[in-house]
């Protein structure tokens, strides 16, 4: 079931970037949420390729159709099934690579598995496959809204250039969804520049959720922690996470890296959040901050050696409209990979305690 | 069933720190296999408190029974279960830290979520926790070395120490577990010094794989990647993974990540391993490579400010004899971990194809 | 998770029976086996409704779409997802049933659990939910097919009328899937009968597998007879299934009801087949035999007493196209869900052992 | 994870007839419930062996120690281990079955699929194993009584012997746990029969749940009747389950079979009880009654023909202390099956509508 995500909150994704359709099943989805295609097609412009200068020039329309589960714009508890069809797909571009391994792709690692693929822009192992964790993670985000839990991500880095300064609302005022738009600017023409160049660069996604309830995520083996690095990690293109801290608090100190319990308005807070929002797999309440790291786009029209098939060695340059660079897009992927955990863990929390609403 | 990892070859482990006993079920483990308990006590040995001067000074010996799923030193198919007794607790020290929370740990997460729990040296949430996965994590070595699959991890930093050399035979000839033995000596005298001065530093674990068959991991959600990821955000004190070059490539351009295709031995293999042995989630033969950033122990014996349950500002000081570093006893369960994801994809593969066996 | 079966080739079917339309994603169908449209589409007119005059009128086409999995023929590992859109549907007819709950049906359970629900047809409790369950299992059948497995059902007892002679030619010649054709005639005339009388009668359907291999079911909970037990109970109307002897075997002596081991064609047998096929939930390579009982159809034009959703007393007439009997088609459905079930066991199969060519 | 029952509240138990122990670690079960051991014990002691002159003389104590998972007499969250120690096991009793198969048993099953296995009493397929499912009911019946939820089960039928009369307060009053004083009194004459005949005989087990809140089962496959099939067919000897008018319902028409609704107290009922306590899967509301279809025990002590495991004719009389009808200790394991189901059902259905307490 490696296409399934979550326990009782699960999604099911389906289809190949050049098949007829792509599409999804959400599972568990409460009963009694209003929900329109609107609300959800809102999400999937923001992952939806031809948006701008920095993103491949390919038109994907990408609407979505509620097939099931929703009467009269209301849950019913039934499995919802959302699908687009594919159009503008050019799937002779793709002929030169029926049997050769284009480098950082999973064209070797499909056919060693599989002994037989669809070669076609990279069939299921295609970031098309997103469309239905966008699509999903929506319902999740309208689940979580419910209690108050709002998910936002961005670009803290890219090609080396990092954000330097803060505003939320700056986020989706440019190309590249940075919180900083001084950085943002430079991060547009160090993409501007690797595309001419006919390469790529990669970069950091960071993302946040407020209002999370405390207690979500599961002792020993479904931490917070655990599920959200399984989620990112699972994105296409991903390479690393840390929470809070991360990898800086390895070099530091338990007496700087812990946070100090306080009181603040009626409840328990932490004085600082080094910890990302998480303590033994449980969230706090705090601010839950991931990040995740996305590798450069591996599609590169540079020449590059690799082999074929019949073992041969063959040199390759990989045509077609690719990104440059992933992160743009990849922000409202981890967005929905959050939403999809927590609205998961926030369903698995009810069966908690004897009596749940104490 | 927060506390089970794996879908065919999964392990439940159960029982606190302070509790009679700890144990592990492993379900799932194919019949055929010769193990005995001498050859799970050699893994457990190497997790134990009270090695050395770096680490814990409790007696916990640890001694695993095997109490079902092995016939006359062969398992059977049925469930396997392990068990261990605990022995020299002094729960008694934990009298005061009752209705209090200890900054850095799940005492509060745990309220919030269950109203009610065991705070005798953390209960469920005690890194005593994870005797039963190296437990079980020996099995799967076992399995996994049949096919000539090699695990092994080290301290590749600790307290901003990092290694310089390496030399694998150097890992279990000194008391932090780094495979350079300069390295090492610095990084025990660092743990001495915040040891005296009730303090405590973190670090990084690397952990790779040898002679892993190409085809394990699943596309979409089971990736390699992201299964590795949950695996080692659940053990207690990480913060972070990364895979191959992990948050380095992020600054990285395609055309230098993109690790070539050559023919070698007859084989596939890539000129570099930037991807740290995994593309599209799925293993290429390379060597898997990966890290995985521990906090500092949260235990330190300095006074810090916390609340209690009645939301009433504490000061605390944690008494106890802790490691001042988990990292040199992370070592054989990341170790474990790993084994135990590769354990179980090696099994789920065996259904990817028609034929199996072409 | 409760619109998924099987743990690796595992299927989730979606879509109400007044929706745009129905499918099924199938995960976990291995690379290499060739399926087409029209192969599925064979057992999907089985099904189908509009047959005969001992059916429904209604006339779906249910022509079968596959929408991503398969590549020039073949399945490629990925998700395989069928849809086929719902036509011929006549949701005003169901206006009159919004409020009101039909006796024998799911109305008020769906209302009780989920305080809201798509009246239309029965909604997702529709046996139209029953398509997907037919389209998968003819993929199943095919996997099962390549290792010698053949799975057929019948109808062997309708309204009381029990099939007295076994001709497997005769199953699809008659318009009840009987096959005893004397018997089958007067099982005509019984639906016949009672639908004039605007009542209905129930039936049992018996299906059995041949060419099973030894070794298939888990011990414990995942037995064989277990799994069948709730793949067939899963199936709208019945009440009741038996393995083997089932109920009779109740009243049997052990001297009776043992089956003697025999070798034959070099290989273990039993004398007689009272197991049906399984001992300690594990095929034993004999014939699988399994009964199920199904209730007579719920709905029926006469007036029944019952309450609306404020409660009150209703008088209740369910007009409509329905089947007077189900029998007849819960045929095909009852042959999808043990080849389903069979299936997944021979997958989950290959991890038995450590090496499982032995 | 074919030992591993249940989604919310799983229990996975573990242990061989003839190894050092037996045991059942409980996932999921809600923190704040009292729980101690001699309610747990209470079961356990009804499922003994060695109780009357009906069951095997076989003596063993079966006392269960708590482990973890419960602190200061109240349930934490974390996994329960119960355990107990196996006592007067007599192995050698067994030598002469290393090589031969037991007509009727799982030896020959678990010898095809496994290669090799535990021969002494059965070795995991003993219906030992079933001590840690009473002992994990134990807990479940507890969790459900927290809501008025009582189950109870008897022997209806015992050699052909109907019970007809029924006396709740009979059932533990005699021997084989009937509810009608006169059958239990021919019942037990029966056994006696044909223990003296060397035979063995069958029987049905009937169970009830009373006080099930409506609501509980899921849309699909996960329905209530599926999971009470899977649950009772999981059992030890079992052949055929059966839910409210079962098998009979397959002969009865629509006008007789529908159960009318009606409402009383405030709300809604149904005028009978045909259905058993489910309507499309779901619960109504009203009692649960399912009946379960044992076959006669295996083990009797006269000559039977096998084969071994060089495929040989054998002549085999099975010695040892068997009982000669299973029917009367399956009744608790009967009970604890259905109170597994039930708590389990009532956490996931804490995840079917957005507000559950509406």
């Amino acid at each position: 079931m490696s296409s399934t995500f979550g326990r009782l909150f699960t999604i099911t994704t389906w289809g190949e970037s050049h098949g007829p359709a792509l599409g999804v099943v959400i599972e568990g989805c409460p009963a009694g949420l209003a929900i329109s295609e609107d609300e959800i097609q809102r999400d999937l412009d923001r992952r939806r390729v031809g948006q701008s200068i920095v993103t491949s020039t390919r038109d994907e329309k990408d609407r979505v159709e509620i097939l099931s589960g929703v009467f009269e714009g209301i849950t019913t508890g039934a499995p919802i099934s959302l699908m687009t069809t594919n159009t503008d797909q050019r799937s002779k571009n793709y002929d030169n690579l029926r049997d050769v391994f284009r480098p950082g792709h999973a064209d070797y690692t499909y056919w060693a598995k599989y002994g037989h693929r669809d070669h076609r822009g990279g069939g299921r192992s295609s970031s098309r496959e997103t469309w239905g964790r966008v699509a999903a993670g929506a319902i999740a985000r309208k689940l979580l809204a419910q209690g108050g839990t709002d998910i936002f991500a961005y670009a803290a880095e890219i090609g080396g250039i990092e954000m330097q300064t803060f505003d939320r609302d700056q986020i989706e005022q440019n190309l590249v969804r940075c919180p900083d738009p001084v950085a943002a600017e430079r991060m547009v023409e160090a993409i501007t520049r690797v595309r001419k160049e006919r390469d790529s660069i990669g970069g950091i996604v960071e993302v946040r959720a407020q209002g999370v309830p405390p207690g979500l995520g599961d002792p020993t083996f479904d931490k917070l922690d655990a599920l959200i690095g399984m989620a990112m990690l699972s994105i296409p293109a991903t390479k690393g996470v840390e929470i809070g801290g991360g990898f800086a608090l390895a070099r530091q100190r338990g007496s700087d890296a812990n946070d100090a319990f306080i009181v603040e308005g009626g409840r328990v807070h932490t004085r600082s959040n080094n910890a990302g929002g998480t303590l033994g797999g449980i969230s706090t309440g705090e601010e839950i901050v991931v990040r995740v790291a996305l590798k450069p786009t591996s599609s590169i029209a540079r020449e590059q050696d690799t082999v074929d098939t019949d073992l041969q060695p063959r040199k390759l340059v990989v045509e077609g409209r690719h990104d440059p660079c992933v992160v743009p897009r990849a922000v409202p992927v981890v967005e929905a990979m959050l939403a999809l955990t927590l609205a998961d863990l926030l369903l698995v929390n009810r069966a908690a305690r004897l009596h749940p609403d104490q």
